[in-house]
């Protein structure tokens, strides 16, 4: 196990194998603030090659997820000269669309807690997760275009979300929508009524995915992010090894075991939360 | 701002920055004569650098959107004889699809207001609008196979608005759907139960889009075009470079002050309709 | 028209242009054997270039679609050593990705006809349908990460079928649901009650297919297929080509002068089941 990096902007705790990520700004309701893409940026290079970890809870202090960038660190970038292959609203803006790429392609299973604001890069961030629970008071919104600049990091991953034809609307009005209607449009998976319904929610989805074999689940998640990038033949041929290696490794023999002895694999034991 | 054309088969009427553009045919249900597609090129591409116009409202006159190609000039292609790297079957066909293109890629935000017949190349054009609203009566279909022709043109435009799953469906067994149909399946975005009603949800719309920057949202289009097709990063290393760029321009500026003076951006004043 | 295989695992019966393709193996849920793999595989070549034969519906034996992959098959796999460029898991599972892939591309429209278990391999082989009815009953999951090993050749086409978003939920969490969840991820078209009900749907969708022309029918399956991974200028302009093509063709003659005659084309008259 690793040793979490102390931070200033996020909230770090592990139960088990489940580390709950909470970004905790809340007197500007968890602002993406520079400062919070450098710490979660870290925490997310620290835990990739750490098998402990299995899943990830990201959810936002004080009723809200995150409202979007800080006004604070634009204001900073107005102040700096670009030059010398540096710019500071750039290197801003695009350090943010890392930390997305990152949670997107975590090994372990990302699960987003939604609340209030789920604005700009929150919602970017909501866009990456494997599993998204909204509270029906959740509100969703790209609201960049109403301030003249663009949804520059997310737009793409709200494509990926849920396809061109919704994201066209969404983007290109700056509308706002709650919990019910991000999942109709496939944005969040689930939508419950209050905090302790999210609770149960989580609770649940965590006794679910403790019974996937860890190592199993993240070959998986990054072969579902590789289809539709690579060749359809190149990638079966590639899962078909894989595959392979699985069903001769340390999962797939204690899988196979326990089918056969009727009991649940290793790795289903209750979690410790 | 520019003069637009005298057309033949549309109607063109600019109020303040919105243009409507109808389908003006309707004795032939407004089928896409190839007339209509070059008058309809032509208006596309004379206003495709045009910022003073911000939306385009595509409808159809006499109660039905556009019932697909027009079989006169069908009737003519026939009677001509291909030769010399021209075909025209093959000419008139792709003509429609550079038509789709255009419209799909305009830097406006298009609006498609859909009644009655929604057929063939009526059913194409629906499904590269920014916005879809369809009334109830609305009726969506690929007729061709059942002409033993193909819908070229429309097919791979057809798979980008819903997805091959539900779009191997229609197209394979030729199905004839209702707006409501077409909504559950994402080809509109909305539908309501009559004409009025199109027309408070079009001027919703309009409303609703005004309060984005013009250019902000043309560049956000794009972007959301090229998910998918770029690869990811460096779809993000431009996007960043775009982003810079949108917060040190005019509109950037003036969104930014607006907000600190708690007023309107200037872009957002009351469309003059 | 082609003499169908003999085949131990499957039944076959056509009736008129319509396959009946039943997995024959209830003592076992259909599990997808390697004989059954192979013995699919066999037809689905010889059916390739075969135009008398329209659509194949898809189903399983005695009230189950296909539980998966076969355990014997594993185990025999497991006591050959891999060697010489030979891998038995790797080719058993490679094998399976390879019958998905002609499935998916078949020229005939193939509709799958789920009841009870739809799970691993039987749930890749549900989506490459052209149309999937499942009854309320059915049961869809991807075991796999629950026993240790992957999806290996079918979580690419649970993507392309209902997206990455839902496709990673799904697969990560290892989640089983029913006909009418399914149904609102878009892995299946229509639920319905019963068997006589799943019957009654069958029959509707063949007498709707069969009044779309053959050729042109796998000429658009094809060009479905394309779309999303040929460039959309050269796919158009491919698409405008075989347009051109089709409309000269025999069928298009046929659908142009049974337009103006007022009649069914000649390939619409009831299917002779």
């Amino acid at each position: 196990m690793s040793t979490l990096p102390d931070c200033q902007t996020l909230s770090l705790r592990q139960y088990g194998a489940i580390l709950h990520l909470t970004l905790d700004r809340p007197e500007s309701r968890n602002a993406m603030s520079l400062d919070m893409v450098r710490e979660m940026s870290t925490v997310f290079d620290q835990i990739a090659a750490d098998c402990t970890i299995r899943a990830i809870i990201l959810r936002g202090a004080g009723g809200h997820f995150c409202a979007g960038g800080d006004i604070r660190d634009m204001a900073a970038a107005r102040s700096q000269k670009p030059g010398a292959g540096k710019d500071p609203f750039r290197d801003l803006n695009r350090a943010f669309g890392r930390l997305i790429q990152q949670v997107n392609e975590a090994p372990q299973v990302v699960i987003a807690v939604l609340e209030g604001a789920v604005m700009g890069g929150g919602f970017g961030l909501a866009c990456v997760s494997d599993l998204a629970i909204a509270a029906e008071n959740a509100r969703f919104a790209m609201p960049e275009t109403s301030l003249g600049i663009i949804p520059a990091q997310i737009a793409p991953f709200v494509v990926e979300r849920i396809g061109l034809t919704q994201a066209r609307r969404l983007a290109l009005l700056g509308l706002k929508i709650d919990g019910a209607e991000a999942q109709r449009l496939g944005i969040v998976h689930q939508v419950v009524e209050n905090e302790s319904a999210l609770a149960a929610a989580t609770d649940a989805a965590i006794d679910q995915l403790i019974r996937c074999a860890p190592q199993a689940t993240a070959a998986t998640k990054a072969l579902l992010h590789q289809a539709g990038t690579v060749p359809m033949s190149d990638l079966l041929d590639e899962a078909a090894q894989q595959f392979a290696e699985t069903v001769r490794g340390e999962e797939g023999a204690e899988g196979t075991l326990a089918f056969m002895q009727k009991r649940p694999p290793a790795w289903a034991a209750k979690n410790d939360t």
